[in-house]
């Protein structure tokens, strides 16, 4: 997507090596798909770093853009700050099935969990994928959600794979995206910034790339409601607190300002932010030492934020392949319109 | 327990003529218990209505007193200010199994949902009874959360039935319990409000009972941390908008305060309130008319609120029988402590 | 602007007939601008209606985008879901001196207040003109805030005028803007919607203007952080409540990142809607009928309030003159920049 | 107090030495009090530290039990987890005032502030005395601010000082209270926490004192609504970070269950919390270092957060003279009441 459009002017800060979040040292991606009669669906999987997330969870904020959706596990993530199970996506009536398999999950790494010490809090997000999956059938299993876990790993496929196999976007085939830009302080420090989304919102006449109106498809309706979703996640090594990464998170809306969204009245867009740094053991003491970023250092954080989520939006759009709708219709390529357009 | 207790000087305003939250027209209650080898759980179902909820969704709002917890659907509760399916309390491990039992009663009465409509949001909330109940067998299934669908009806048990079967309250056995208010207004109008919880929360040496400090039976530790959680479902026939309901349910951290809870750190302590007026289809046009309650008649809602859940967790001890816990020792009776305490 | 610039194809929902927020029946602003040595400043007042506002306030709702601010009476918006004094808009430093001026105006319209009827909330809220005016003169008085509220007329001046005579927008002088949009819904019933802002954020690098990068003009620097802030003021005369107008609040932030904007770390970004309908005597009664937006319909109004704050940052960047810093710096001109850059 | 009353087994935490938020090493506490013809107000300052708290600000969280209430700069605290100012308490109306003292205040001690640093927020919290006092004459100046903050000293005067000159509690005088306690962790680390609060809440009839309830003296109506309000300051020297003493705040809301209120609709009812520890100079570097407390160990600070804010407030009471209220009527003595009760 880089060759063909003139990113380098409209975003700042350099990429990391990948471009992706696993630019973010530890974390890991997996993508089960599921693609059978009807069915278009999956879970993908992302680990924030290879341990017992249990026994060492990960600092995270979350920013509620729009509510309608039905993510499982947030209010601890507000109330804690903390992640302490793998963040599975998939599909809006998969998610008690996925928080199921993370519960097992975890009691089969700890059988302490739920008696001697507290339950497990499973982080399951979410879209609706019924544009293109039959939702109804209730397809995804506990074995897909294990499977994504599994296959998680370092490099990872995005556009219609994993549980973006069934989104929408702006009208086109959506799914999993992921970019990352480097943040370097004036101190000398550096860290860097990654994105994961999870994409399956937008009306194909209200796009924006980079800027430009990219005007829908001839035949196309473009007159959808904005009725879908984004599920967003972020990730860095810097040493942000729960209430930064809370902050950082809520700059999303900007991006998907420059995408050309209204943040849709039914949509369940989620952002939620975590940090590799400062994770420590759960009982360490009465207390312990920690490495804090100083607030003044946050508005590089936020271009990042703001740079990795449209690109990964972008990204998400760019590799996916079409798909055909559960009515009949098709979702068509955004790289082939794209491509079409700027040859005009 | 009224018969026992001086409750007419502690608390101020009558009761409904069932003294629960049935008191509030149209609502039913139902209890789905597991009694196994090791199994003391179940579901417990509140129902706003008796129309389809999806159709006809009430209006609603949430507090989280402390977001230790597991429970499904409040995200979108805040956003939208509604509820659109019966009201399900289970244990923890449940969450997800209650919430797709949700998913498929939904679109079992609408099959657009997920396709030309959008999806629907199951309510689950849950508190962890595995001091009595072997959690991690996850022994609720989806047949269980409908079993107790219909059992719904307009009286109902509680106590250690239902989600309450293994709930452990102050360190004795406790459960389901409710309560109602009546709340009249200086201009005339009379409406009521009622409370039921799951009650699983406190310390037994914190225990007061309408300010009385009741010792813990000889031989019990009660020194046990305040582990557990609570739920609180709060109920009115008063046309209060999803704003004002979320005013009466953050009055529940008054009425928790009184029973001697510092509200624990590791606890679910969640209070949700709706209302059955303004109920109206889901698509009734540009507008529609409503009735508001006026704000300056907040406060006899409030002073109901607290009563009611106050004396909702009194009950719930009061009808709970002993349970042995999962480790052997015994949830005593809270009915005969305080018989035996008042005796001397 | 409109001439110069394609605005028909970028937005896509008509104007209302002034293109300002005084387009929503009732509302009237007015400018008082402090011209003094070293003085740059001023207030704005907005008033909703023209009747008592406490004794008939309007249903309002907030958004805090970012919260490096010092904005006044917002917690009790949020929790009572109204406003009940005129809105002013002034620097920084001058919030308590406004405050006390919207106060000493109430007491002298209601001499209960205070006394036998509850106190008044002031709503001032504030950006930091300190790179032209000499913030610490604290040169405001109450005298200002009341000639403001005396100037307010259904016409009123843009651009380096009022609260806005020292605000800086993307490296230019900015200050106060407005626009409006038609909400036409599906029903047949129409509304419109308002935007009025005080500018003071943005990076000249970072300036967006209809998705084109605008460069700096030559010497220009544009390598200042983004330290400002932008107050947003959103009125509708469609009968949504508080609930409902926090939603279109929140729609801001897509607003900011079109036009550039990450939400800077220093910036105090707050947009407050308030609705002209089912604004009601305070006290009128146990319950009182109002009209309800079917939640449905909000995403005419998430469009619109995105289309009408764009376009309102636009409007006061284009109607601003250039002004000279604090330290001596000029802020150039938006309008010429635009026009230089487009003749080329 | 503590000799009339069995406090002993009501609270299970020891005091520090002196009872109250000056337990906490660096915290000062000043009273300014106006007793002028009609006049019954004041200010209260209290100082989290002795050096420039712009320089090196404190962390701080906020909870909103009830927000009908108008004080200044909590926005502010909620982003950015912390207090750049000496707190001030005084009346509603004094708000503006007392924070325009504390922006001269800092810009003395600093002039780049507003200018090449950013401005400063100023921390006031209210109450509303006008039951005793002329709050509509605008008393307070900002000499009476800057007079509290000099008389800030680690002893200090309860009851009806400062910025309690003329609250009333439960039908009494009311006004300035304090209280502390020791948290004793597992791992051996030992600290404090101290309550210091602006009590003007509660009805006379709803009053309990260590959970009993005590009529109201003969003659007294004791039936007015619960129209007023509560500040409550706490303070700790563990290093709890912003989100933690969030958690802690809220936890006021138990006490107030205990002492009677249901948490009224016209009350401002505010806690913030704020810790000694890890106050770090604003610019440090890119990163710092941190102590932080396990998470595990907050239910302590949570038992002591209710009761040093339940004894803040019955210390309120207790050190209170009668005062006679603007309209002739007196507020009594809760001393001589209790005594009386008690000595039946």
């Amino acid at each position: 997507m880089r060759d063909l459009l003139n990113c380098s002017a409209w975003w700042t800060l350099p990429t990391g090596p990948t471009n992706t979040i696993c630019d973010i040292a530890g974390i890991t991606v997996g993508n089960e798909s599921l693609r059978g009669e009807g069915e278009c669906s999956g879970v993908t999987a992302v680990l924030p770093h290879q341990d017992d997330l249990f026994a060492r969870p990960v600092p995270a904020g979350i920013a509620v853009l729009n509510g309608f959706g039905k993510s499982a596990g947030l209010m601890q993530v507000e109330e804690l700050g903390e992640i302490e199970t793998p963040i599975l996506l998939t599909n809006t009536f998969a998610v008690g099935t996925c928080s199921t398999a993370l519960i097992r999950r975890a009691i089969a790494a700890d059988p302490e969990i739920g008696r001697r010490k507290c339950t497990v809090n499973p982080v399951v997000l979410e879209c609706n994928d019924g544009t293109v999956n039959d939702i109804q059938a209730l397809a995804v299993t506990e074995d897909h959600a294990n499977a994504a876990i599994a296959a998680a790993a370092s490099r990872f496929d995005q556009g219609t794979v994993g549980a973006g196999s069934g989104m929408k976007t702006f009208g086109y085939a959506g799914g999993i995206g992921s970019s990352s830009r480097r943040v370097d302080l004036p101190g000398g420090a550096g860290f860097g910034l990654g994105a994961l989304v999870l994409s399956n919102f937008g009306q194909q006449a209200a796009l924006r790339v980079l800027g430009q109106q990219i005007p829908p498809p001839q035949g196309a309706g473009g007159g959808d409601p904005d009725k879908g979703s984004i599920i967003i996640l972020l990730a860095t090594d810097a040493p942000l607190c729960a209430r930064q990464l809370t902050r950082v998170a809520r700059r999303s809306a900007a991006a998907l300002g420059r995408l050309g969204s209204h943040i849709g009245h039914q949509s369940g867009d989620i952002a939620l932010a975590f940090s590799t740094a400062n994770s420590v053991p759960r009982d360490s003491g009465d207390t312990f030492a920690a490495t804090r970023l100083n607030e003044s250092r946050m508005d590089t954080f936020f271009v990042a934020a703001v740079e990795a989520v449209e690109e990964a939006v972008l990204n998400a759009l760019w590799h996916a392949v079409p798909q055909r709708g559960y009515d009949g219709s098709i979702l068509p390529s955004f790289r082939e319109r794209v491509a079409a357009y700027f040859a005009q």
